[in-house]
This record gives structure tokens, sequence and C-alpha cells, in this order.
């Protein structure tokens, strides 16, 4: 049986998602837990958004494949009561046929926030909230994400790894100011390549504080290799928020066509 | 020159606003940081709400007297400087004429946060979010709330302290479920006595899980003495949020009002 397990995690004192050696990571804790929770020796996991050390997730997605789980409310109860606080699961299910956590996924959706007015700062939120030391321009920001929307490739804003595609359909990047003072960008798209979200908000970020004018984005773009002047945003103000996936009727359907479509674009 | 500070912390590593010997405590950590910064042996810091161990605040003021302080503004961006990460300070002001942190105050206005649900469990926000096991119901805390607003003699919540007054105007006290599932209570009143907050949760947490019913938290009250079966909610979960004061032309009467009531309630 194939398990949907959602959860969530403050990224601060893990090293990541993927399991390293001698390193704590959200993968190995996960693992182990579950392989307490259902005794067995050990359990395979396949995550929809791999994060770097230091990036959080509210809304992460797992599957496993498992025989004899018991019932699902117990699992979740139980993996709780084994996890660390740092990882919280929300949910545990059987996952419709044909499920595969990274291949059914329609889009992924992170946030970034920053904070630029002292008036704002919020010592409970820092964790999550990026402090930036120069007022940010909303406007000019908005104008640069609205630039880089659609399928492109993403090669400037991305560390390249052989093989791996970098053409990616941007569906959403803009900005709004919080009523408490925090910026809050909303990046998604059907799957990103390694550090694109953190380049795309450090490309932005030059621009809100006015080092770089709204059209360089689109220039960074159009010129198609990775460019060393866009910083990458610091890993703490990012959060996978939530990923998307279809009606569980067309799951299988829709891991089906994204291996198709990966296989020939990583050709 | 008396100086208004704004401030918020986290309060997970304090022990409490007020300072003691050989613990981390916010006036510690502020008056440290506000004697380097203005270069004097010591800073008389003057508080408008003690927060307890563990006990949070957003919208903490605090004053002090001060000679030459040089432009506030600087003081500001010094101060963040050199606090640490857990304490931010948000506006540095000259306070008007006559006004007193304490005793210029017409109220001063709390939040209590708690999740009850585990789909919602946030590890970001397990430092100022209470989890608690069992669903708890919104209409009975609310009704129960409803029923303890107003001027009353609080000692039933209260930690008393000889020749102290525990009357108090409740001016607010109600519950909302946010869309991210955390149920919220804002607490307000002309001022609070010792524990006040956290007990008034405390008892109304029990009426949100059943164990009393929603007219529970009148008997209390009307008792006149503190109650055992009311546990204090605990510290983790409060946080100070805003401290509200007249316009500045009336700080100074309001100031004189308090000092002559406190004085007649006290004995």
């Amino acid at each position: 049986m194939r398990l949907r397990i959602d959860l969530a995690y403050d990224g601060t004192d893990f090293y990541g998602w993927a399991v390293q050696p001698r390193l704590r990571t959200v993968q190995g804790e996960l693992g182990t837990a579950l392989a307490t929770v259902l005794r067995v020796p050990s359990v395979n996991l396949v995550v929809a958004g791999r994060t770097d050390a230091g990036v959080h997730a509210r809304g992460q997605v797992v599957h496993c494949d498992v025989a004899n789980p018991g019932p699902r409310h117990l699992i979740e109860r139980r993996l709780n009561g084994v996890l660390p606080p740092d990882i919280r699961v929300r949910r545990v299910v059987e996952a419709p046929e044909g499920f595969d956590v990274r291949f059914s996924a329609m889009w992924r959706r992170y946030a970034y926030r920053v904070i630029d007015t002292t008036a704002a700062l919020d010592p409970l939120r820092r964790h999550h909230v990026l402090t930036w030391p120069r007022p940010l321009d909303l406007d000019a920001m908005n104008k640069a994400s609205q630039a880089v929307l659609g399928l492109h490739d993403f090669a400037s804003f991305c560390r390249r790894r052989e093989g791996a595609t970098t053409i990616r359909t941007l569906q959403e990047l803009g900005w709004v100011r919080g009523a408490d003072g925090v910026l809050e960008a909303t990046v998604r798209a059907d799957a990103f390549c390694h550090s694109m979200v953190r380049s795309l908000v450090g490309c932005m970020l030059a621009i809100g504080e006015g080092r770089q004018p709204p059209e360089w984005a689109a220039e960074v773009l159009d010129a198609g290799v990775r460019d060393a002047t866009v910083k990458v945003a610091r890993a703490h103000g990012l959060t996978l928020e939530e990923v998307g996936y279809p009606a569980d009727a067309e799951v299988a359907a829709r891991a089906q066509e994204t291996r198709t479509r990966r296989a020939a674009a990583d050709g």
C-alpha cells in the first residue's frame, strides 16, 4: 500500500531534506520515525519538493510503500509522538491508484518573506522572515516579476545539473505587503530546478532596493547563462507552502505525462 | 529627556522581563544595550507590561530618562546592532510631556494562541502557539468569555500580592479561529494582575474541551478566591500585542488619574 504523508517542518536545524551521513535531515528523521511506528527496518521516502538546508515547509508531501500499515489516524498520532517538535505530520492517507508524489504534482508553491522596515521587526518570525536593511519598492519588484512569467529556459537562475532540463513554466510570481509590513512573494511553477526560487528572489531584491532596474530580470533570463551578479537569497526566508495535485482519478495519467515530458527534455 | 522605546521580543529564552541575578532577562539585555549605546553606566527602565518567563511581546513599551541621547533614529539603529536577535527595537521617540509608560496607559492587549487540530500543526509557530490535544469548542469559550467582561474583582484569577488591588476592567475577551486553524484570544484590560490572562485562558480551555460548562467562568469569578481547579495556561502561547495610550496632550492627566485610583484601591 502507498501512503501519502503531508508534513510541515521548521528547516532551521536541518541540513535540508535529503539524507546525508552524520547530518540531521528531514528525510532522516521522518524515515527513522516511520520505521519505528511501522516496526520495519527502514522506509524508502519519495518527496515532492527537495528543500535545501534552512528552507521550511508547511505543505510538503511524501509517499512511501508499506505493507499492513494499520489504521491511518494511529500512524498520524504515533508519528507526531515520535518525531521531534520541528517536524509535524498533518495528515496520513492511503494514496489513490497511480499516485506519485513527484510526478503526479501539477505545481509547487513557495513563499519568500522579507521585512524591510524597523517598525515591523518581529523576533517571533525571525527564523522564517528575512530582514533586509534597505526599503524595497514593491511596484518595481512586481514589474520585474511579470516579465519572467511563463514557459522559459531558466538556466540563468539555476545551478546546473548534468542532463537535467532547466525549462520550466513559472505560473505565478508576485509580491504583496501584508498589514504587518512583511513583503511576501508567491512563487509557483510546474517544478523548480536547483536554487531557482532563491535566485529569482535575489534578483527581485536587487531590483527592489534600486540597485538594478526592473528590466534587469528579463535581461538575465534572456542571457540564458548563470549570472554571478544574481545573488541567491538566504534560505531561511523560503517556505514550501503547497504542492498541487489533480483529482484522484487523474493522478496516474499526470504522472505518466510528466515522466514522458521529463525524459524528452532531459534526453 | 524621557525616551519612549517600543520593542518586540521572543520570550522563549528569557526569564521574563524583570532583572534577576545571573538570569537572562529582557530588562537586563535592553538595559545593557542602552547603556552601551548611550555610553552611560546604567539606565533605569520602566515597562508597561511586565511579562513572565516565556511570554512574548510584539508591542511592549518602555521609558527611561536620559541626558543628551543624540538623534533618535541613530539610537534605534545602534540598539538593534547591539541587541541579540530575539529582541528588536521598533521605534525610539522623545516621550510627550508627563508621559509615564505604566500610568499613562489606557489598556494592555494580549493575544493567546492555541491549535487543536493535527491538520493545522505548524512547526514555524510552535514557540508562540500552544498545541492542545483535544478539539476546542469556540462557541462555548466565547459564551464563557462574555460572562466575565467588565469591572470585577478578579481575585479568583490572580496570584495575590500584598496590598495590591485585584479590581480590574476586562474590556475585551473573545476567541476567533483563523483561516490557518489557530484559535486566538484577544484579552484587553485597563491593567492585569499577576497571572490573570493565563488563568482566564486556562479556565476557557477547560470549558472549550467540555470538561467544564460555559457557566463555570462566572462561578469562579463570583467566588472571589483563587481556585486551584483553574489551571494557568502555559506561557509560550501568550503575547503582549499592544499598549494603548491617549493623545499626547492627555498622557500627563491620565498618569495622574491612574496614580490616584491605584493609591485609593491599594489602600
